[in-house]
């Protein structure tokens, strides 16, 4: 191997005091990023600017995307935009046999490099992609078919910020017992004492798989990626194969960066699959892949869990989010929160509420009480003036990111009682676009064919307002809903304090994760690094958080060496 | 629930020191024990002496163990010392659908006390534990077959300490996130901040089913224990059938405390089964189950791990554990070490060397060079003369914990050259008990029957003297063996640091924690809790070690309720 460019001491001076503040934010959960959520903030300092970032990410398109990776047997590729355009970049498809063992060559100097020079590294690869970040935007924009502004945050600095999260957590991990030698000694009364000298080293579990997710696949991406990778494991990345490009480029970066290092590139690689290959199912029970994170359908994920028993698997699946509504003290708060939850990207998050659960003799509110019918039409005005205007429609909503999700609200509007008709919103900048707004259906709690709609996942923008009995009984739906189906978030309004303990009472037990009375410019549907955790690990839409010990604790071993003082 | 005795002041004040310092001591693996290994520090300040601790024991014997658990249906036990007296105690049989719904009422309860008290609670639990360690060391003397020393020390304060090294772990997992309510402001540019208030609760998985082992029923059972009911869960007690007492009596314990602290005792439990009755099998799989601790067979370590799909499952299972024996500067002290631990509990534990490699042309030592003959003829020596004289043989063998380790033995001198036959030692105090000294059997590394022999775990008294063509032969054999079997340790000895290299090389690439050229009064088969980690969890033997993060990371989830401030 080359003699590294990039010295540990460079690393540090550059990146210790970010992975310093991120060890110390995660325990004080305040609110910090390094990362900056402003478009207008890049552009100097060697970060790619909005022209250079457009330009670089249009550089991309109808081409070969090189990686010069070992087994490479071919070529594949058909991402074509949710905006319309088709990408034409063709990515290495790879010969799996040649690839895995190429991966596993540099685990021995990955290991020997220590904790912090692997956190270091991975802060690097982050620096680098943070620089990028407005040509990850339209690589995420195009593939996930969020709007340029989502796609700029929650594809760029919110997905570092994920990333950079997952390293400080190894790290810290990693670090609970210390690094070199440490000396023992066990006192014996008047005879000498017993002595060893002790070493502990963390080691890799073996090739980490990521699969990737069409919606966010950088920010679902990158904590497995960087988790695993920081504790020293190789990481084969295998993108949806309608959103390879923000992570081809993911892995390019992280592959120069290792090599700059002095580190073998192949500890990061990226595996593209030709249409129908499935390769995700052969790569998952591979003896050589020992963790896998995924992202995507209950189905997949159940499978991986039943299957790939070689390895630690670490799963996102499908939810049904609740948000019990009981009373309010800021009813247009309320309302013009909700509407935006429902409204961003769709509602093609895993985190979009689903079921609005309203009392069918109404609620309490400062504007007065509301019945049920009012609180729905209230919400549906709320959502139409704010998706009124088309240009900000768009940028909100981002466009349908595949026909299944348009198939699903289409056939919506037929489960109920339509009370906000979802419509079609020209993009002019992009007249291939599918882009809809959400439709509200009101649904009557106790009916068995409504109970088969919304006690099931509908992803996309659909929502059910759902008339239930009372509080109480919205509470116990809540408890099934959770328990049966998962929840990456549950929302409440509330001004009860006995609702609220009733609430609450129902996610510490059913291990749920609750916003209550947000009215302001923080939804449910969003998370902050550092300091909120996103899925709990603990009911049926997610058997881990991000991010948490648990997270990162069994993807590396600690090997102890004791010798004789 | 009556008033708490036990306040959370008193608990705090006796026992927040020692946890400090047990948080302290896994960060700097120095070595440190709260409890007294030395049989006469007890007996002062409420401890029972020698005296009091056998007549407390004898008690219990030829009697029903009361413990006032919901659902009791009948009474069972069948407890036979492998000493030879029947220990005639009569446990409660439990309707375990009573129990476990019994066994929950308590857990929101001990979720709101916090994790701090959670964790002085368990202290005052190991405290009242460790001032009974007189009559716990009977009771795991004749269950397991320990010797009295053994049995006093491995089961009463090395016991303690892998207990209050698991809630150490457990409380510092659980506080990484704020106890109270965290401030979160994000800074808007010129408008106001976004601004929440967020609380982080630990929570519980469910109940945790810790299944015991006969040969270390408290040293293999309390981290389990020790570690789930400090992360939240109820925990649920199923002791082997023929190792009860030792986790009765400290159920009893747990039961106590809890009801003293305010707590409803059911948070721990006993289940012990009629004979044949399986009820392992049937709790592992009871919904109610989220977590599993078990020590024993990899038979049906395997069965958890691929039925109890419902829990986390952590097992400790079975190896093949080695000692490469290249070239040595003290073989004086290479033999004697090795002879103890051949012979230190008959070679019943899960971490007695079962092969050693030895080369076939001999080894450098600083006695000169020695052949393959040499070393095994010397090593055979020491082990007789260490167990020459009958009473520091029963001293340091104890008995035979069951038939099957005796057949074991009896076959293994048919698979080979016999080196050191084993031989029948008399027990004066108790003539019914099997004591056996260790055989050592020599076998061609290369031949395929000799394959069979030393490629399978041979739980007891047998060791293998395994001739190999080279040291490098040796490397590979090691590298082998822990791939595909498994092994709970490694020994080396070698004066070259090549092969001490490789040999460490090989451990950390297959996860096996070493022990290298141990010559003085420290033992392969042994680990100090706050220091040595027992198991690696990275290789087939067992899938946790003890005690690190991974260990109680999973047993609980942390939910965050977020507030608009």
């Amino acid at each position: 191997m080359a003699a590294a460019q990039l010295t540990t001491d460079t690393l540090a001076e550059r990146h210790r005091p970010t992975l310093d503040q991120a060890l110390d934010t995660i325990r004080t959960r305040a609110y910090w990023s390094p990362h900056p959520e402003h478009p207008k903030a890049y552009g100097e300092h060697g970060s790619l600017g909005a022209a250079e970032g457009l330009a670089a990410y249009q550089g991309l398109l109808d081409g070969r995307f090189e990686l010069d990776q070992p087994g490479t047997d071919g070529w594949t590729g058909g991402e074509i935009s949710p905006y319309g355009p088709v990408l034409g970049v063709e990515y290495p498809h790879a010969d799996i046999d040649v690839l895995l063992p190429a991966m596993r060559a540099g685990t021995a100097a990955w290991r020997e490099a220590g904790a912090e020079t692997r956190a270091l590294v991975c802060l690097e690869i982050l620096a680098r992609i943070s620089a990028r970040t407005h040509e990850f935007a339209h690589a995420v924009m195009h593939t996930s078919g969020q709007a340029f502004m989502m796609a700029f945050q929650a594809g760029g600095p919110h997905a570092q910020d994920r990333g950079l999260e997952a390293v400080a957590y190894a790290y810290a991990e990693q670090t609970r017992t210390p690094a070199g030698e440490a000396a023992w000694s066990k006192p014996q009364g008047k005879r000498d004492p017993l002595e060893l000298t002790k070493s502990f080293t963390p080691v890799a579990r073996g090739i980490a798989l990521m699969i990737g997710c069409n919606t966010f696949p950088t920010w679902n991406g990158y904590p497995g990626l960087f988790a695993s990778l920081a504790t020293g494991n190789p990481v084969l990345v295998k993108p949806h194969p309608r959103a390879v490009l923000p992570l081809a480029l993911t892995v390019r970066v992280a592959r120069e960066v290792l090599a700059e290092a002095g580190f073998d590139p192949n500890l990061v690689a990226l595996a593209v699959e030709r249409p129908g290959e499935g390769i995700a199912k052969t790569l998952a029970v591979r003896p050589e892949i020992k963790i896998i994170d995924y992202t995507g359908s209950t189905a997949f994920g159940d499978w991986l869990e039943e299957n790939a028993r070689q390895a630690q698997v670490y799963t996102e699946k499908a939810g049904v989010n609740t948000v019990v509504v009981d009373s309010t003290d800021n009813y247009k708060g309320m309302l013009s929160n909700l509407a935006f939850s429902l409204s961003l990207y769709s509602g093609q998050m895993c985190t979009t509420p689903q079921n609005l659960l309203i009392p069918r003799d109404g609620i309490a509110t400062d504007a007065g009480p509301k019945s049920y019918d009012e609180v729905v039409t209230d919400l549906a005005a709320a959502v139409g003036g704010l998706l009124g205007d088309d240009a900000r429609a768009n940028a909100l909503l981002g466009a349908l990111v595949n026909p299944d999700v348009k198939a699903r609200l289409e056939a919506a509007a037929g489960l109920g009682e339509v009370a906000l008709e979802s419509r079609e919103v020209a993009n002019p900048d992009f007249p291939g676009a599918v882009v809809r707004t959400p439709v509200i259906v009101k649904l009557d709690g106790s009916k068995p064919e409504a109970q088969a709609a919304y006690f099931s996942e509908c992803f996309g923008p659909v929502s059910f307002a759902v008339r239930v009995d009372s509080t109480d009984d919205a509470v116990e739906l809540l408890r099934r809903t959770v328990r049966e189906k998962g929840a990456m978030t549950v929302g409440a309004y509330t001004t009860s304090p006995d609702v609220e303990r009733a609430v609450e009472e129902v996610c510490l037990e059913e291990s749920a994760q609750l916003s209550l009375n947000l009215t302001g410019g923080v939804y449910v549907n969003q998370t902050a690094a550092f300091s909120d955790f996103h899925g709990s690990g603990g009911n049926p839409a997610a058997n881990a958080a991000l991010c948490d010990g648990a997270f990162v604790a069994n993807r590396f071993r600690v090997v102890e060496v004791r010798r004789q003082a």
